[in-house]
């Protein structure tokens, strides 16, 4: 099964966001993998050399759960990089292939990777129609 | 210091989520007690009997976490009320004395007051310029 790399700085520390991760890693039916670099400039440098990556942006276009769900459908993103509470600077910027904002809130990077993980199953779960995503 | 009632369906029953919440009510500068209602009919009667209220609903105000600050020193919300994905009933919604919402994106109950929490305590963090939402 194809797997969805997830680029990010910084390790997941508290035990509370490795067990929220570990559930919905276990519910998703595709491997996730995290590529979490030590600072900024090793994420965008490893994240510079990839073929097509998207990226989750302040800038980025914002999305129902609905939306996100028929983009994941059409575009199968294989690297997901999320970027800072910043932005991202500008040339990853122009090379990613789509920017995805979640919220125009700002979140911890811990909370980032939670709620994309809880979004990409309720994707899986709205293209197949099944009650999660009606409760 | 005054205290904060947030109203929702459905205990908090995840131990990760369990954890996570405890950690962000720890860090808030003041308490938040959980009023968690077996169903919508007994949530929205309880809700109705409150003098004001804020609600999280799709349809409200969406914000930057610097707009929610400012909103939250403003107005000192002193119960918030998270409405489930389809939204409120109408009467509810014309007696919040204002709706606002998180993301266009649809969250589960759990994921909702986990992020509100950190909202608010983002909220507190912004409004006394500390760097914790700089990073």
């Amino acid at each position: 099964m194809v797997k969805i790399k997830i680029y990010n700085t910084g390790k997941s520390k508290e035990p509370w966001l490795i067990a929220a991760l570990a559930e919905y890693e276990k519910r998703l039916p595709f491997p996730i993998e995290w590529k979490l670099y030590k600072d900024d400039n090793s994420l965008y440098t490893a994240v510079a050399k990839l073929p097509s990556f998207i990226a989750l942006d302040p800038q980025g276009q914002s999305m129902t759960s609905e939306n996100f769900a028929t983009f994941f459908e059409i575009h199968s993103p294989r690297h997901i990089l999320i970027g800072g509470a910043i932005g991202l600077p500008p040339p990853i910027k122009a090379k990613a292939s789509h920017l995805i904002s979640l919220s125009p809130l700002t979140f911890t990077h811990q909370m980032t990777r939670l709620i994309l993980l809880e979004q990409l199953y309720r994707a899986t779960q709205i293209l197949k129609n099944s009650n999660y995503h009606k409760k």
